[in-house]
């Protein structure tokens, strides 16, 4: 049977790729400290066979001896890191040091095992990009002293390092730079813009927005960005390097994300639009520090070697995660009766 | 007694900058593991007194037990890293590991020491810049995944590190964004453009210019880089403060370089100039990847904190250089005589 680990998989987009794996009949193993991910987000998956769940920090984890625990794999899906503001700049020098050490680990076990490794990159490596739409040929604009630097430098020498390991060991890697994703399982309290609106919106309170709502985002709806992990780790290794070849490209990086474009100020307009009991007031905060204005990926690439695009409309997206978050406060709420009882 | 810790003090600038600081009384640790340094460059002090080498990989170096052998430091310059392509393309992960394990040692042992840190950074942030020249609020232009990245990208993440544990730890910490130095004990064999000219010169060999030799560098002599880490770390801690908050910069960031702008094509006429033997045939090879066409620095900031430029012209550091070079193929020439009558 083939064998999947999945760092980071008790976050947001692990939580979701776990149970497509788990759906193609994998074993997944998923490792995961349980900073930013939630074991709630895996919880109903345990125990139900196929699954193992291993707590512990990417930083301290060995890959021989993880190897040797746990391994082989036939897949390695390095997701682990923190990726929102709240929680990177809570920890910055632990997320640079994440980015890195995990990398390592992943790619290192990728060498022994023989494993195919999807490592995730992100849309921050091109910071505030000076072209637009963003390209995988883009080498970025970023600050390497800022505030948001431990991630976007962090995730930067991340790709680093699996370039030169591929150079080095020709570990079978590809790298995904993934945009602005959002859906069901997101954290309501990381600061994300879509779970910030949507969970003041059903509070009723007045939705914070930072600057004046005329940056742009993407957004990218979470089944979309894991159909496009399986349709590239699908791919075998002779057809990959034929494309890239072909488009003279060194690596194997591609851009994942929604196409569709919307100021701050749109999407704020749809969350209560959305949102009966939502309260209409917006209130304007400033703009924190190095935070890009525009941000939108060209997926050309994943389009001509995967066939894949982002399809789930915004519309659509938002439902589901008003669903899903408006199930959340329900039982937040009825918990927080009990608790009261008590 | 003033203790510092010269981290790579057995390279080119590690050992100019270890001669200057016994010659002002410190007694100073080298921390090197001479994979890029010789201990030929500083065998002459070592046993004179006030010097201590140990010869260890900055990768390996844990700064607790460090701190209980050889500290408290008052002083830690942190210039370990493979610094020219020839030699960390040929190790590219071990290069940015040096820089990030090498970065995070040093930040360490600093706190431990309470010391001051001067860690060099390098041009090489800029990567092909797209202002001419580079300020420091410049956030560069870097491949992420190229054959540099290793070097570019790991110093890059390394002054992140610098600024996130200035933010969390207070380490007084001041970087400098070295550009292309010269001067003896340069390695002659490391690829580096003045080396590489004034050795194929010597041997009467044709000169080798890569690309069309209209790419510019400036060029510093290494003595007028160790006057400028001196002033800057004899600048007291408010005096910083004062002077970046004043300039809105975020972190104590440096351009060190000389402001003058050369073509190589230029460069390889005056070294052909000054030495009688020389081939004056110029063979012209393609240009690597990823090679800056322009790099000059704005040193506005360094002339304003330190009162400091770049004061030896090109004419004077080259003959300076071509001097120790030509002693260097003498004693090499008579030592392999030597081996011959053996």
């Amino acid at each position: 049977m083939s064998r999947a680990l999945v760092t980071g998989g008790a976050g947001f987009i692990g939580s979701h790729l776990v149970r497509r794996l788990l759906s193609r009949g994998r074993e997944v193993v998923v490792l995961d400290n349980l900073y930013t991910g939630s074991y709630e987000n895996i919880e109903e998956l345990d125990g139900a066979g196929g699954l193992t769940f291993v707590k512990q920090d990417i930083c301290e984890a060995d890959a021989n001896a993880f190897f040797k625990a746990y391994g082989p794999f036939n897949e390695i899906y390095n997701l682990a890191c923190p990726a929102s503001p709240v929680h990177y700049q809570a920890q910055p020098l632990g997320t640079a040091l994440t980015s890195i050490k995990g990398v390592l680990f992943s790619l290192e076990l990728a060498r022994l095992s023989s494993a195919r490794l999807l490592h995730a990159s992100t849309s921050e490596v091109y910071g505030d990009p000076l072209t637009h739409p963003q390209k995988e040929t883009d080498w970025g604009n970023v600050n390497t002293i800022g505030v948001r630097s431990c991630y976007d430098e962090g995730k930067r020498v991340a790709e680093t390092l699996v370039a030169d390991y591929v150079r080095a060991h020709g570990v079978d890697a590809r790298m995904v730079r993934i945009f602005n994703t959002y859906g069901p399982r997101m954290d309501a309290c990381d600061g994300r813009v879509v779970s910030n609106f949507i969970v003041q919106a059903l509070q009723g309170k007045p939705i914070t927005i930072y600057g004046d709502g005329s940056q742009t985002r993407s957004f990218q709806y979470v089944d979309d960005l894991v159909d496009a992990f399986e349709l590239y780790m699908a791919k075998d290794t002779a057809t990959l390097d034929g494309f890239f070849a072909r488009h003279n490209l060194e690596t194997r990086v591609l851009n994942i994300g929604n196409q569709g474009e919307f100021t701050i100020g749109e999407l704020a307009q749809m969350v209560i639009a959305k949102i009966p009991e939502a309260n209409k007031d917006i209130l304007f905060k400033p703009l924190p520090g190095n935070d890009p204005r525009r941000r939108r990926p060209d997926t050309t690439l994943a389009r001509e070697l995967l066939g894949w695009q982002a399809k789930i409309p915004l519309d659509t997206g938002l439902e589901r995660t008003i669903e899903y978050f408006r199930g959340k406060c329900a039982a937040n709420i009825s918990n927080s009766n009990k608790e009261h009882k008590r």
